[in-house]
């Protein structure tokens, strides 16, 4: 295979089906349909929609016809297909792959290969209920997957706007500035901001002020905080955004969830599409029995609102709301997997619930009969592709592939018309 | 999307997402295991292994690194795989898109981007047992699905070489002939005849001796004739096709299924991999009442034995005789969307089991703790994203959308701790 893509073997494809199957039972437990797009979509419909990383596009040789390239996630092709066919109000869920010209980092599980799994609510609704079922969704999933404790962070883009305007940022800079904060989960506030006087060119009286604001984190009483803050309560974006903050934590605190949930002034998030509420999961690290400041093991789950996207592809212009979450299948299935591998369980990779077998030599024709019988009644199952297969190969076979049942036909059997059915493991035995 | 692409709405992703599921279920009953590998091969993976179609390969952009392409089916890269990870012996199914940089024929279920739905049987064995089990494959979800009166026709490449030798074609021009003979499918044997002498430049003694035999269909019985043929029973090579389909016959007896299997030496097969077996199903449409010569309406199913192609990507060249099914989802995917619609049933695109719905205002906080224990007992559950919405409204939605009951909570409800459990087709209610 190529670089940064890879083979999945019968026991990874048999994990990863587990996984894909518990993320999309979620997805269709909150009534999602699924639809499907192609990988192949026209080059301009992804142009300019991922900032600094349209660049790591892939593009289809030019071989005389339209210009395509390779997916590069499922939220834009989700807001193409909206656009596309004029629907306004649709949940849906795409559990696919997408591509990146990036440098692999395998062993931090970065391919250019890999699965997203998307669930998405477009449609003009009441504020935040949407959005609160999309947390709601990421809650459930980690939960479920029993991955160890975990973290949802939680901000607005209007929120973080209004900070960079009563910090003095001009508008030409949120861009930029978004972007800067968004590294705060992996280096210190210094460097944070070395980056925004240096390079982004703000000035260091507004990066400090920046920093006072961006290093809050808490719930309900941070909100009630900041719509008192003298500045950030003059802001009309700021103020929008706090507002419908404070209505999610409500719907949040009905679910139930807000334990695992952080208002958190530094999540920016790097897309450029999001408008509204945006949000992260990271799974925590616990240092053995003495619970420290938890270490993020990285994010597993990401979203948010946005509401200009479907615009961009309808003539038009006109908009549709969208709010929606992605989760970090890749990461899970890496961690699964290594879980998998320290506990020395062994997964299996096939169904077949029984083998048929036999005893003796020139009875294939005896194995044909009633594996075809079996196979008609819906019953899993396998033969040896052997005339006359050794018993013990047979028996053999069922437990390197955890086969639980041998139906097995002798000449004894055959003249009784009767099955000898054996338990692979307890090795008992049942003539039917 | 791009020419020769398609997005699928909830209605068709439904519809194949049954289909695929009832595939897919009939390759886990033979012990299949999945695997996954990527769509992004090595160009020089797929070049020299198509014959002519090699020019219909999707080739990404040469941006300095591997030169890539897209994969043009799932049995090189399997093939691939296989020489890889040094295995010689797996049963694997693989159910996924496929590239083809073809004109479009969309009207004929032609597309660029399609799925296949592939059963491979890797491994040294003794013969026509595992070639006996991916016809049974075939003829199993054939059935299954009810797509009507079928055929699956049988041929072996070594028996069609046999007839060539025989009728005087020299080796170098076996695969031509080969191409060409596959065409009788569609066309009558005159213009295939006229390809032979005038293209291919066979001599016309020699079209005329192909033409006896390859214009021969029939079962045990033909078999039986050839192996007594005074020519073919001469040749080396025919002599064990014939033998191997005598036995493959007796498999296909004890699996009672030979009433829908043909010899037929028209079968030829485009691909160049083919060693051995090799066969087709199509679709049979009896016109009205008065049965007459069945009319075929296409392959929807197709295989065969490739015992050369692993060597090809082992360093060393060793072989892993392989034989496998694919089965043309997309054809069958348009001929049941067709039928579906000439039904006018219409097909749910989600699952959900329950609305929870509130008949006064004010009382979103009620629907959301409701739906949000819902959920947590792992039933599937959604609520309108409007904070009062008109009962009517709601009721509508789940008519809509099939949704089978409602739970309905208000005031009365709220004070007497009970929720009313509507039945939306009969309206009858309960309070529990």
């Amino acid at each position: 295979t190529g670089q940064g893509t890879r083979d999945h073997p019968p026991a990874q494809a048999a994990l990863r089906d587990r996984l894909l199957s518990a993320v999309v039972s979620c997805f269709k437990r909150h009534g999602a349909a699924a639809i499907d797009t192609p990988v192949l979509e026209l080059r301009e419909t992804l142009t300019g929609k991922y900032g600094e990383d349209t660049k790591l596009i892939y593009e289809l040789q030019d071989q005389g016809g339209e210009l395509l390239a390779l997916r590069y996630d499922l939220t834009v092709p989700f807001a193409r297909y909206l656009a596309m066919n004029k629907v306004t109000n649709m949940k849906r869920y795409h559990v696919a792959k997408v591509y990146r010209r990036d440098n692999p980092a395998t062993t931090r599980g970065r391919y250019r290969e890999f699965y997203q799994c998307d669930f998405d609510i477009a449609g003009q609704f009441d504020p935040m209920i949407p959005d609160a079922e999309c947390l709601k969704i990421v809650h459930e999933i980690l939960s479920d997957l029993q991955l160890g404790d975990f973290l949802i962070k939680v901000n607005d883009r209007r929120i973080l706007n209004g900070v960079f305007a009563v910090c003095g940022v001009p508008e030409s800079k949120f861009m930029p500035a978004c972007s800067t904060v968004d590294k705060l989960d992996k280096v210190p506030w210094e460097e944070v901001r070395n980056e925004m006087v240096g390079e982004k060119g703000l000035s260091p009286e507004a990066a400090d002020r920046i920093g006072e604001y961006v290093q809050l984190h808490g719930g309900l009483d941070l909100i009630e905080q900041l719509l008192q803050d003298p500045k950030l309560s003059q802001n009309k974006l700021a103020k929008e955004g706090l507002g419908d903050m404070k209505l999610l934590f409500e719907y949040l605190t009905l679910f139930g969830i807000t334990g695992k949930i952080s208002f958190d002034l530094s999540l920016a998030r790097g897309l450029d599409y999001y408008t509204g509420v945006i949000f992260e999961a990271v799974l925590l690290h616990q240092k053995n029995e003495h619970v420290e400041e938890p270490v993020s093991v990285g994010s597993v789950a990401g979203g948010g609102r946005y509401d200009g996207l479907v615009g961009m592809f309808d003539p038009k212009g006109r908009k549709v709301p969208c709010v929606g979450v992605s989760i970090g299948i890749e990461r899970i299935f890496s961690i699964l997997e290594q879980r998998l591998k320290a506990s020395g369980e062994k997964l299996r990779t096939t169904e077949t619930e029984v083998l048929v077998a036999t005893p003796q030599k020139h009875l294939l024709a005896a194995r044909l009969t009633l594996i075809s019988e079996l196979w008609d009644a819906r019953i899993k199952a396998e033969m040896l592709y052997k005339k006359d297969p050794k018993l013990l190969k047979q028996l053999q076979y069922c437990e390197d592939m955890g086969i639980p049942l041998a139906a097995i036909v002798g000449e004894q059997e055959l003249a009784d018309g009767v099955v000898k059915l054996r338990d692979v493991a307890t090795r008992e035995e049942v003539r039917m």
